[in-house]
C-alpha cells in the first residue's frame, strides 16, 4: 500500500492521537506545568514502544529527552529525527476561541497550542515511520529525540548531550520543526539564527508612587525603561550596543544568489501580518535581514497600571524581555554581555536596574547547499508537489540543532511544512491536516530513498548501543 | 463634653461605621464597580439623614453626588465640605496582606482601599458634625458634598455643577481630602495642580509574531512604544511637546518665599520613598517641581509578555497611559492637544497609532495666602498639636476643587491630615486613627471657629433652597 492509502485509511485514528498529545499542556517556561511536561513525556515514550521503538526518558538537569530507537537491516544508515514536545506559553488566553488544550479539526486546521510547533512536525515523522514498519518499508535505523524545552533554550539537553553522543551516532540529521517560504513551495532551510535572551527589571520607590504629590521628583520607572530601551537602536536601524556585531561573517556570493530564488515579496508580507516589513537594519533587503542579519526584539514590557481608567501612579518597577538573533560568527555568549554592558552604561544611577534569566539560545549557522544530504532533500521536496523546492535561510532558531550536529559530525537536513498562518508563538495556533500530510509524505519517502541508496555520504555505520 | 471626650467615649461605635463605609468596593474607574458605588452613596444618603440632614442623591450623567444639608441658625455663615466615596483600584490585590475590603485596624492603623483616600479623610468630618450636634455646639449652616468619580476625573459632577449652583451656595468652603508635610506639621495647602491623562495605543501586525521568522521585518510596537515615549523629554527634564507650557503662570516671590517654611528634605525623601528626588525639570529644586512646575509621568506600559520564561515574540500592540500635572496659567485642553500633537508626529507610521481615554481633570490653582479664611484655618491649624502650620503648594489634584471655587465665588480652605505612608494610590492603604481623630477636630474647631465669628468675609448669606 502507498504511503498515501496508508494516510487516508488511517486518518480518524491518527487525528484521534494526535489530539490526545495536544491535550497536554506541557508549556516548558511554566514551571507550574512541569508535571504536565512529564506527562506529556510519558505518554510520548509509550507511543514510541507501541510503534514497536525500544523507548525511554533521558534525564537532564531539567525535563527529560524522549528518546526512541529502532534498528536497522544491518549496514544501513542511521537516521536521526529530532522534535520537541514542549510548547509556547498561552497568553493572552482570552483570545483563544477553543481553549487552548482542548484540540479540534475546524475548517481542516488542527487548532491547538502545539498543533503546528512541534507537536504537529513531529507526529507527522512518527506517523510515517509507523506506515513503513507497517508495509515491511523501512529499511534504515531510526532514532527518535523529542525533547523538552525548545521553548526555554534546550538548557537540560545541551547540558547532557556530551553524554548521550555514543548512542546518539547516526549517519542523516533529519529537522521537521521549519517553515516553508509564505509560497507554500517545499522549503530547505540552509541555515537558522542563534539566540540569546534577557529580562531587565528597574526598581524605584519601594511602592507605586502617587503621581500627584511626587510627579516632577520622584525617578519614574516606566519612563526610565522606555528611554532606556530607545537607546538600544541606533539611527540606522541597527543594534547600538557595542561589540554585538563582532566576528559576524558574511554570506558568500552563492548563499545570496540561492537566497533570491525564493524572493520575498514585502507587499504579500503587509497583506499577510498587517505591518510593512520595514523593522531593523535599513542598509540591507529584508530576505538578508532575516536571513543573514542579526536582529534584536523586545519581547514584551510591563510596568504600573494599564488597565481601563485611570490610574495615577508612578510605577514602583518596570521589566522587559529581549531577545537577539544572531548569525554566523556571533559569539552568543559575547553578544549576551554586549547587551548588558549597553543597558548598564545607560540605565539612570537612580534606579536599580537587574538583569536576570539572561540564557544563551545557540549559535546561528549555515550548511552547505552542495552537500549529499541536501540534494537527496531536495529530491524528495521536489516530488511532492506541483511547486519546485527553494532553499531558505531561515531567521528562526532552533537551540540545540548547531550543538548536535556538532556532536554527531554531521549536517542537518531541515525541512518542514509550518507557515506564518500557523500562528505558532500566538492565540489560536493551528496546523492543517494537509500539511500534516505532506509532512507525513517527505518524511516517509526520505525514510526510503536513504534506504534504498543508503548513507548520502557513502559511509557504513555499525549498530550503535541502545 | 469636650470634642476630644466625645471621641474617645464614640471610638469604637466610630471605628465599626468607619468599617461599614471601607467595605464598599467603590472603585470608580471600574465599570463592573458601578453597583458597589452606588450602594457606598446610598449607605452614606442614609448615614446623614441619621446625623440630622435632609439628604439626596444628585444625579449626574455618571455617579450620583451625595448631597445633605443642615440649616445653621438665621444669619449664620453656611460652610459647605467636600469629600469623594469612590477609592483607586487596588492591582496588585497580590501584594495586599489584607483583602482591600475587608478593613481591620492594625497597630493603631486602619487598613482598607480608602481608609485615607478619601473615606477616612470625609468620615471624620461626619463625625465632628455628629459631635457638635449631639453637644448642641453647631452654630453654622452645613452642606456636605461626597462625590463619586473623583479618582476618574470628576466628569459627571463637573457637567452637572452649573445646574446645582442655587442650592450649592456657601460662605466658606472647607476641603480635607489633602495631606500634611511629611514632618507631619499640620498643613494648609495653597495650591493644588491641574491634571490631564490619556492612554497612547500603538498597533503593529494582526497578532503577536514570532521574533525569529519576523526578526528585522516586522515592525515592533513593544520597542516603537518604548521609542516615542522617550522622545516625550527633553535633556533638561522638561517635557518636550510644543506648546505644553504655554501660559504657565510663575509663583511670586512670596510664594516661594512661604513654601521654603516647610523645607523640601531630600534625605528623609529618599529614605522614605527608596529613590532620590531626580525626576523632572533640571533647572529647578524640587520643592519647586512638585509646586510650582509642571509634570508628565507615565502610569504604565503594557505589551507583549513579561512573564516568567521566555517568550520570542514581536507583540502585536502596546499600550502606554500618561498623566500630566498642570500649574496655574496651563490651559489643561491646550496641554492635552500639544501631547496628543507632539504623539502623532513621533509615532512611526508603519505602526497603527490611537489616542484613548483622554481626559481632562482640572486646572492647577493657587490661594490667596492673606485671605481671612486661611487666617482662620491657621489658627485652629497652629493650635491642634506642638508643630506649628505650615503651607503648602501640593503638587496632586482634586479636578472638581477649582470649578466648584469658582462656581461658589470662594476659595477654597484646604487642609486634611494625609500622609505619603498611607500608600494612598497603592496596595495596603491605611490610615492611622491618631490622623483621623486630628482630622475631626480641626473640622469640629473650625466649624466652631465660624459659628463664634461669623462668617470671616463679614457677609451674612440668606439661607439657601434646598
Amino acid at each position: 500500500m502507498s504511503l498515501e492509502d496508508w494516510f487516508d485509511r488511517e486518518r480518524d485514528r491518527i487525528l484521534e492521537q494526535w489530539k490526545v498529545l495536544l491535550s497536554f499542556p506541557s508549556v516548558s517556561t511554566d514551571p507550574a506545568h512541569r508535571q504536565d511536561c512529564l506527562d506529556c513525556a510519558g505518554w510520548l515514550a509509550d507511543h514510541l514502544e507501541k510503534l514497536g521503538f525500544r523507548s525511554r526518558l533521558l534525564e537532564t538537569s531539567r525535563l527529560p529527552v524522549v528518546f526512541g530507537e529502532l534498528e536497522g537491516p544491518p549496514g544501513a544508515p542511521v537516521v536521526l529525527l529530532y522534535g520537541h514536545y514542549d510548547v509556547q506559553p498561552v497568553d493572552p488566553l482570552v483570545e483563544w476561541t477553543h481553549p487552548p488544550f482542548s484540540p479540534v479539526v475546524e475548517d481542516g486546521r488542527m487548532l491547538a497550542r502545539g498543533a503546528a510547533d512541534n507537536k504537529g512536525q513531529h507526529f507527522y515523522f512518527l506517523k510515517a515511520i509507523e506506515a513503513l514498519l507497517e508495509e515491511d518499508n523501512l529499511r534504515v535505523g531510526v532514532k527518535v529525540l523529542i525533547e523538552g524545552e525548545e521553548e526555554c533554550g534546550s538548557v537540560g539537553m545541551t547540558g547532557s548531550l556530551e553524554s548521550w553522543k555514543d548512542f546518539l551516532g547516526a549517519d542523516v540529521f533529519v529537522v521537521t520543526d521549519t517553515n516553508t517560504v509564505s509560497s507554500g513551495a517545499p522549503t530547505l532551510v540552509m541555515g537558522l539564527r542563534g539566540l540569546v535572551h534577557l529580562t531587565v527589571e528597574l526598581a524605584g520607590a519601594r511602592h507605586d508612587l502617587h503621581s500627584g504629590n511626587h510627579g516632577g521628583v520622584a525617578p519614574n520607572p516606566a519612563e526610565a525603561m522606555a528611554q532606556l530601551l530607545a537607546t538600544l537602536r541606533a539611527p540606522d536601524g541597527s543594534v547600538a550596543a557595542e561589540g554585538f556585531y563582532d566576528g559576524l561573517e558574511e554570506p558568500t556570493e552563492k548563499e545570496k544568489a540561492l537566497s533570491k530564488l525564493a524572493p520575498f515579496d514585502e507587499s504579500a508580507y503587509a497583506e499577510r501580518t498587517g505591518v510593512p516589513p520595514v523593522a531593523g537594519e535599513r542598509g540591507f533587503p529584508p530576505d538578508e535581514r532575516v536571513g543573514f542579519r542579526p536582529s534584536l526584539d523586545v519581547n514584551g514590557i510591563l510596568s504600573g497600571y494599564a488597565g481601563a481608567g485611570v490610574k495615577t501612579i508612578i510605577p514602583a518597577r518596570a521589566t522587559a524581555k529581549l531577545t537577539a538573533r544572531l548569525v554566523p560568527g556571533q559569539d552568543p555568549a559575547r553578544c549576551l554581555d554586549s547587551l548588558i554592558a549597553h543597558l548598564r552604561k545607560n540605565a539612570p544611577d537612580e534606579l536599580g536596574l537587574r538583569i536576570t534569566e539572561q540564557g544563551l539560545g545557540g549559535e546561528g549557522f549555515r550548511l552547505d547547499p552542495d552537500s549529499e544530504a541536501a540534494a537527496a532533500a531536495r529530491e524528495v521536496l521536489d516530488g511532492l508537489g506541483d511547486k519546485n523546492s527553494v532553499m531558505l535561510w531561515d531567521g528562526a532558531t532552533i537551540p540545540v540543532i548547531s550543538a548536535l550536529a556538532a556532536l554527531l559530525g554531521i549536517e542537518p537536513v531541515l525541512a518542514g511544512f509550518g507557515s506564518d498562518e500557523d500562528r505558532a508563538q500566538a492565540p489560536n495556533e493551528s496546523f492543517p491536516i494537509k500539511r500534516f500530510r505532506a509532512g507525513y509524505l517527505y518524511v516517509g519517502r526520505l525514510l526510503q530513498s536513504l534506504g534504498e541508496h543508503g548513507d548520502p555520504d557513502g559511509s557504513v555505520t555499525s549498530p550503535t548501543p541502545a
